[in-house]
């Protein structure tokens, strides 16, 4: 669990290397201690000599450090930013040194719930300390130090990996050059608090959940994750995106539960989603990072959100998407209006789209549009 | 379980009257049989010598009868539309006599899934037909044959009380006057139906649930229906409308489940609005109306819906909420407009309000500015 030698450091090869390092112990911002915590990462690209040339990818809720390349034997799937990541794309990796980390509290090689405490043997579970976007940010910045990065030429990333890119921004102001938080803002609003609890009740309600302790039984609380999968989905996706996708049609897949009056495809696409996040995420996660997710405000521990936006240094820009309504534009744009009046170099660009929240995982061709110039700075 | 002599028939007294009518056997749309259906209902004012100024109030999913008047041993809430059926108001039980019933498959006094299933001794559960809003409104007009009605001069309600509504005028033509439909259209969309599912798989998974048939166990689904209950007051609300109410405050309230990194004020009303349904409302009741509102579909049994819309003869006001997003107000009007180029009668207002789809059981001013008007004809 120590870092390969050489393993995406200055000169490491150009194709990705995939990588778990320790950072020791670490002390969540809300309380309790962690004594040993791994990250698993991914890298692309070369680290330049005076080590600032480095992008840091910041993954979603369920995502992982496998952000571009095709399926590997650790990742069924191919990378989640495929269609940005690589040479001649807007993360261009012929020019930066790119590293995506799983999130601390993750499930995806990280230290999360379902890691080992050490001296007890047995996984954490519910006694996993609450973690904060800020603890995901400064557990990253300890692997860049590791890593040998000494500037971010760029941080970006979508939803709870917006979030990620804000608060680096915040966090770490002589550390970046360019920060491009999409569909996230300082703070979720009380709409995304509350799909963001059905998910947990769901999952605490299933007695396979066991308070957490399931590891090991045989049993886990798998239909209560896939409700909350549905749940999150739902807020993935725009109104007018889905009478375009799915409209009232029946379902022309099997049942996986029990059908009531017929089904709708809507309602075949939902489960089928709960099922895959089924079989490769962990429930104990899926509660910590919503948690973080609901938790983040970019005004915590200062006097106020301009105290923390005015410290600031990054070129930052804030992208909005139209049909977005976990975190609407109008709120992005409010963020980024915030921002530059605390004094901060904060724009902000929109994505029209009917895909909603999720647009930042799919409307390559947009992404592209409103990202290059910003990264390029043609 | 027969008709009250008298029990607001025509020569009624005034006061509200409170009543079961057994409408005898009844064969759903999509099949099965009841041998035996029953409807709760009160009456207020009394019936005309034509007997044709009837006012027919159609509840929302986990309404009831009780539409006016206070809190009273049968019901520990008052009337859901108190404010509005009254000496004087909107729906002036000084001029009409005025009906509420609890729908087909409810469970506050009619024949639903909570009822003994005649020959067996048990609860239908599950063996309990599935129901339409069509279904309801034929049991309904059965209902007002035997009080002796011989047309509406209006129907009115909203949420699956306005799809009644609308059904009423497409089923009925020559029976009713007058109809207004408040946030309701000719068909749900597909972001309803998913949150629909959302809280029938919760329901469904809830091992206590125990495939329908739970009566008598010691045990209900009510960890399930609460998440249900969650769902759907998500869909009851408005984002800026949660944002004025909630924000992100922390809970003042004792917690009712496990505390997780704090808990929001949102978070802790929901969880109260959970608890509450399970203590009123019977989980399988949940699952058919939900179900019930998804199937609903004006065209259902015709050509199109534009053949549907064209039977209408009632004069029908379309009510919009402009921050309605179970019934959007553009998809309503559009429900207008399609009844309007069929030609229809058919006009569309809308309430200007920030209270979500929910408008139509709390805005009192604006929704009798909106519709008493066009109930007075002034």
């Amino acid at each position: 669990m120590t870092l390969d030698p050489g393993a995406g450091a200055r000169g490491a090869p150009a194709r990705p290397v995939r990588a778990h390092h320790s950072i020791g112990s670490f002390e969540p911002e809300l309380g309790g201690a962690l004594p040993e915590v791994t990250l698993a990462y991914e890298t692309w690209g070369e680290l330049s000599e005076a080590a600032d040339n480095a992008v840091l990818l910041a993954h979603a809720l369920t995502g992982d450090s496998h952000a571009a390349g095709g399926p590997s034997e650790g990742y069924r799937r191919g990378g989640w930013w495929h269609p940005m990541v690589g040479p001649g794309l807007p993360v261009d990796t012929q020019k930066y040194f790119v590293v995506c980390s799983n999130v601390l509290g993750g499930c995806s090689g990280s230290t999360g719930p379902a890691s080992v405490e050490p001296g007890t043997g047995r996984p954490y579970g519910m006694r996993f300390p609450v973690i904060t976007i800020r603890d995901m940010v400064r557990a990253q910045r300890r692997l860049l130090d590791d890593l040998g990065v000494r500037r971010l030429a760029l941080v970006i990333g979508g939803s709870i990996g917006g979030q990620q890119t804000l608060e680096w921004a915040v966090e770490y102001p002589d550390f970046v050059e360019k920060a491009v938080p999409i569909a996230a803002t300082g703070a979720l609003g009380p709409q995304g608090l509350g799909m963001s609890e059905i998910g947990r009740r769901a999952i605490m309600a299933d007695p396979d959940w066991q308070e957490g302790d399931y590891y090991g039984t045989g049993k886990r609380p798998d239909a209560g994750l896939a409700i909350a999968r549905m749940a999150g989905m739902m807020t993935y996706q725009s109104a007018p995106g889905q009478w375009e996708r799915f409209g009232r049609r029946p379902a022309g897949r099997p049942a996986l539960h029990r059908e009531f009056g017929g089904r709708f495809e809507i309602e075949s696409y939902l489960h089928y989603q709960g099922r895959e996040l089924t079989q490769r995420f962990d429930a104990n996660s899926y509660l910590y990072l919503s948690r973080a997710m609901d938790l983040y405000d970019v005004a915590a521990g200062y006097e106020s959100d301009q105290e923390a936006y005015s410290r600031i240094e990054a070129e930052v820009l804030f992208v909005g998407i139209t049909s977005d309504w976990l975190f609407p534009p109008g709120e992005v744009r409010a963020s980024a209006e915030r921002a530059q009046r605390a004094g901060a170099e904060a724009g902000y660009a929109e994505i029209d789209t009917l895909s909603g929240h999720d647009a930042f995982l799919k409307d390559w061709t947009e992404l592209t549009d409103t990202i290059k110039p910003f990264i390029t700075g043609a």
